[in-house]
């Protein structure tokens, strides 16, 4: 189990729901609330930037840092893998900023255990039909893949009852004021707030 | 313990925190949410009303409510009495809607006993300080009665500890904005969202 102070999310999702764009509005518009960078074999999606989406890495590599304990989880999915670095994810947690983590439904099973108190948030899409209107739009898949994402989808889905918050994402604008609301709420909460408690209470 | 369905959400607050004018926001800029009314003994203030802010009743008519089992709580602050009818809230919770109790908190701690999945939050002034100057900013107040106040207060933010959640109340945007997530996030919680996940899942 890893020490730390900050507040640490996990944001998970089938493929296609819309996580990447939710993790990255979040950790741009709401403060004090730091990327988990994951790493991963996959080859980068147009617009994807090393060190920022991922660290993209090699087959080679990957497999030094797994045989390093490297990983505070790692994951295969289809044939690539992802990995969240232990070093990296260790230092913020010390630091006491909050961190999100954009990772699929394995790899968040993983880190919870790790990381028991993390609050756990699970986006949903509205309906397998948006679902598969969403992965035919983004226009990089076959309908095979997306056949194969549809299952896949539908075998993380069965997995939200180990989340602590469910999100709809039936407009990007009510999930980012769900998922804002949740990291909000999240730093008011009592075990969270009891120095700043004391201290007022001190006053009187 | 009373039978519900939708949300409840206890504030509870030292007197002169800000808790009824925030409480009264919420009521009208979140959506489903219903105010419960209390009940009580005192006087009127100016721009109070009868119906909205509390049913005010006299000795007898509070006498006549106790003895009939009235109440899910009522209590005695300084020489007057407020309670929560218990036919009112019963009726709110069926029908499934959210309710915001605005209640201070030895009725709190006992609305918690009858409703254990209540959320309980409790609003913190910033200081002691900032507390005698809202209370004397209000006018009605003799010195005297400031004291006993503040003195109430420290009595009163001892209970922290009893709560989900703590938000000071700093300034009344940042204090609506957390408790307005204090309330969305409620609502994404799993527990919550059961029936619209296995809905979605149905789809697959």
């Amino acid at each position: 189990m890893l020490r730390h102070s900050g507040n640490v999310f996990v944001l998970s999702a089938p493929s296609g729901t819309g996580k990447s764009t939710l993790a990255r509005q979040l950790v741009k518009q709401v403060g004090d609330l730091n990327f988990s960078v994951s790493f991963t074999t996959r080859q980068p999606r147009a617009g994807e930037v090393h060190g920022r989406d991922y660290f993209f890495v090699d087959d080679a590599t990957f497999d030094d840092m797994v045989a390093r304990d490297g990983f505070v989880e790692w994951v295969r999915v289809y044939e690539r893998r992802y990995g969240t670095g232990k070093a990296w994810i260790q230092e913020k947690l010390e630091s006491g900023v909050d961190i999100l983590l954009d990772i699929e439904s394995q790899g968040a099973r993983r880190v919870h255990q790790a990381i028991p108190d993390a609050v756990m948030v699970f986006l949903l899409p509205p309906s397998s039909r948006e679902l598969a209107a969403r992965l035919r739009g983004r226009g990089d898949e076959s309908e095979e893949q997306v056949r194969i994402r549809l299952e896949y989808a539908k075998h993380e889905l069965v997995q939200y009852e180990g989340y602590d918050y469910l999100v709809v994402n039936d407009t990007v604008e009510q999930a980012y004021r769900r998922l804002e609301s949740i990291i909000t709420a999240t730093r008011c909460r009592r075990e969270r707030m009891g120095a700043t408690a004391r201290q007022i209470l001190d006053s009187f």
